[in-house]
């Protein structure tokens, strides 16, 4: 009994301190100062050839590091975890769409950027998670901390892919069902609900389309469209890069270590720009805060069951299993934002940004890994 | 007697070294050369939008290393300190407004300008002068170095402040004063004085406009716009950021190192156009010479009187009192270009950089350091 | 005769594993990278004023280091071999302009710029060929390596200033024969040759112009406007803070590191372009394949014979022979599309790039090297 309150106290303290590190960590630091500067009326401006850049160098470098790591590790061995990863990647994305999209006034968009960012992987949450098992002495494949870019690339892909298909529906939509949206709008105003009207993509207005006959859209132009986009292009472009060239030399000297730093200014620019859209997120936040906290955990849990079917089939090592569901609990602060940013710009990044930074990684290093590691322990005592 | 003329040679010798190390360095380097290739008529340009994130990065990095340095600071030790090293950073500024700024032909935004980037610090000038005071053996407090923001950013500030509040009345005064301008104006042409038809910043229009009865200006709201202008913003939320953050990670990795280089294209881009402005000089050199010289010296002993009152009161240590007199003399050839540029773009970068790098730095490295710390040494000795 | 078959072996796996090294690394991997998502429609784009901006800091750093090695070097000992590496390089552009340049369906600019690059020097190629003589144990000048720039940057500047002449006199020609050149465009209209039209500069033109009473065209003008271009104030400007200032530690800390990661964004926004111009090469790839293997060691054998002619003379060393036999040998894949791209924007980078990072590279490293080494150790062994 007293140990069980030792072990709550332990991890609140343990909880507040991440949360509280992970403000001032330069990622939110930097965003929550660019929202506080655009607040106070400043008129700092990024030059919009800096910010394509930018983000250029971020996907390039987001790309080069995952395909080096899948160049390097043993495809054989490593076949179904990755399968399981790119699955898990696509999943989580689906999940967001059909759970978080759902909630009453939340934008699409945003959902399926949340769920993107939900699905990708955080480099020091994997980090933390590895140090975890080391210290409990569980021994893991040296390849499995190989399997974070096929859960990464898949998740950015389908969250901007998915982003591309639906909004090219609701305006294909809106031209056939003029009068019906305009009949939602009404009725919003109506109800006293004005955002609807300008960004007019909320569950009703969903549910409305749903109802209609609409016409039938072709996914694969837009999902091409969508892979030629400079977002995804730039993304593949660095994958393939790492697979087939050996570009570790400039990959070490030039876009590992500019990384950290121009991820930093573009979340500047990122805060800049959410302080405008902040009233957006006024009656949803609360929607946002329960999905972050729920959601790492979920996909932690089904994580590791996928790897559970691994570890009986090709005696895939219990330490990789956590490893997997650790990879599926964290969302990406890193590699994530600037690939939303970029392929759906029309998503709020307060709302994605803010979830999985200021919520979902705190939850996934305080609560997810010991919880990950606390069930492997059972199943290796029972 | 013999003594004295070897230390007069001596003394010589390091100032003639130091002077030709500072033609030689990187900054002045790439200010000549922009200088020269201008005066050849090169195609040469860097895009505005490059040039803009270049001040950006500056700025911030400036911001930062201040921000760290006072969060690192004892606030309750260092309090009286550095309140007189921000009273010496305003109070330069007002030094040059009354003095420089008043010889005749002298533009006051380039006074203010001058000011500013001889209030504001020297970070290799500080280190010279913490080497020469080990050297010697004298003792000061270990976060005495930390007193160089107090000085540096108020410096700046006030200067961009002061011109934009100057400029502004200027502005006010021409459309209230139409005619009298134009009779200084037409007073300037039978003088042969051309120049001062082109830029009427002078002493003497200055004057003629102080003797009319000028429309109050509210100085606040152009304080409010200064503050809220890209420069003194970016400068501002880099101290900030560095105070209630920890960017420590992303400014070791990126800020920091790339500070030196990016410096130096600014000076290449500030060359290429002090080119165009060097005959705005040719009648005011002397006068900037003069200020270079004798000014450093003036601050270093006022801010000598200052710590020998924290001294009295506070028990400040003789050799903090050094460290504040060379603070106090040393002029900025790093955060202050930048700034200034930005922040008072319409100030002949020639006349303010040419004074500080190669007059201003030598005076303080070669005359002011032996200066203070002979006096420490009398006083310790007395 | 058994040892001359294993040596042969011995060549061909070392030209082959030469040869698949040169594909993978990061320079050549991001051109095909580019031309590949090009070709798939990526949409992905370099905004303008980065590309100006990276070409700039690209041809600063290949001046400093040039002018840091000079400033470095002893002058009078350097003076004879150096002055034989200058007309090399200007040398081998001649020999471009009058053996490539002539052949069909070359264009003039293409057959320059290629010129260009394989007077420049590659830094990777004197390094294995400095590696190599260690190997062998023949002693060389330590400043042989220092005579790199001697030869690279003449060789560029007259590529551009050949090429800026030619293009004006062509201009010009155009404007005085419109009749004749209309005639040679009907020829090539009748023999089904419609590419001469968009681009007119084949031999067949060439020769056509010739023929012509062409009105003298002033080079003076045409070589002071290629100086003052922004390619060549670039370089130059970065020669001459290399050799007057001391910018080492500012080229250390920035522009040396930055170097290989903007070379590798610029081979990849070359590399869109290639695609768009590939079809140019269709009928002439086989010509710049035939140039690119035999020219590197024609250059090379001339560059012996000065080396020769030195060691005669003032006994230079024959390993000091075998370096600028090596330096000659050698295409710049570094140094040379830069300021090529920069300096003649309407050569066609798949062709100069192409035929030196492809074959000249694993020309000179596989055969190049090993021939000049064995020559000096015949002449030693005489």
């Amino acid at each position: 009994m007293r140990r069980q309150k030792e072990v709550f106290v332990d991890f609140l303290s343990n909880f507040v301190s991440d949360f509280i590190g992970q403000l001032q960590s330069p990622t939110l630091g930097f965003l929550i100062g660019g929202m506080i500067i655009a607040a106070l009326g400043s008129q700092l401006q990024i030059p919009d050839s800096i910010y394509k850049f930018i983000v250029f160098m971020l996907l390039i470098k987001v790309g080069l590091s995952g395909g080096i790591a899948i160049r390097k590790a043993n495809l054989g061995e490593i076949f179904l975890p990755a399968l399981f990863a790119v699955l898990l990647g696509i999943l989580i994305v689906f999940i967001a769409r059909y759970t978080l999209a759902q909630l009453p006034n939340i934008k699409t968009v945003d959902a399926l950027a949340t769920g993107g960012l939900f699905g990708a992987v955080s480099g020091s949450t994997l980090a933390a998670g590895l140090t975890a098992l080391e210290a409990q002495g569980i021994e893991y494949e040296a390849w499995a901390a190989a399997l974070y870019p096929f859960m990464d690339i898949p998740a950015l892909v389908t969250a901007i892919v998915m982003a591309s298909v639906y909004l090219s529906k609701r305006r294909n939509d809106k031209e056939e069902e003029f009068s019906k949206v305009e009949y939602v709008s009404k009725q919003a105003v109506a109800a006293g609900d004005y955002s609807s009207m300008e960004y007019p993509t909320t569950r009703q207005e969903y549910l409305s389309q749903q109802r209609g006959t609409p016409k039938r859209v072709e996914i694969w132009p837009i999902v091409k469209e969508s892979l030629q986009g400079s977002a995804l292009s730039a993304l593949l472009l660095g994958l393939a890069l790492g697979l087939f060239t050996q570009p570790e030399s400039v990959y070490e000297s030039f876009f590992n270590p500019l990384f950290r730093g121009l991820l930093s200014i573009l979340m500047l620019i990122m805060g800049m720009e959410a302080t405008a859209r902040l009233s957006e997120l006024r009656k949803v936040a609360q929607w946002y805060a329960v999905y972050a906290f729920i959601a790492p955990l979920v996909h932690g849990f089904i994580a590791f069951g996928f790897g559970m079917i691994a570890h009986a089939l090709t005696g895939f090592s219990l330490g990789g299993v956590v490893i997997l569901a650790v990879i599926a609990c964290s969302s990406s602060d890193i590699s994530g934002p600037p690939t939303l940013r970029a392929g759906i710009p029309s998503a709020n990044p307060s709302a994605y940004v803010g979830s999985s930074t200021a919520i979902g990684t705190p939850v996934a290093i305080g609560i997810g890994i010991p919880l990950y590691i606390g069930l492997a322990q059972a199943i290796m005592g029972g």
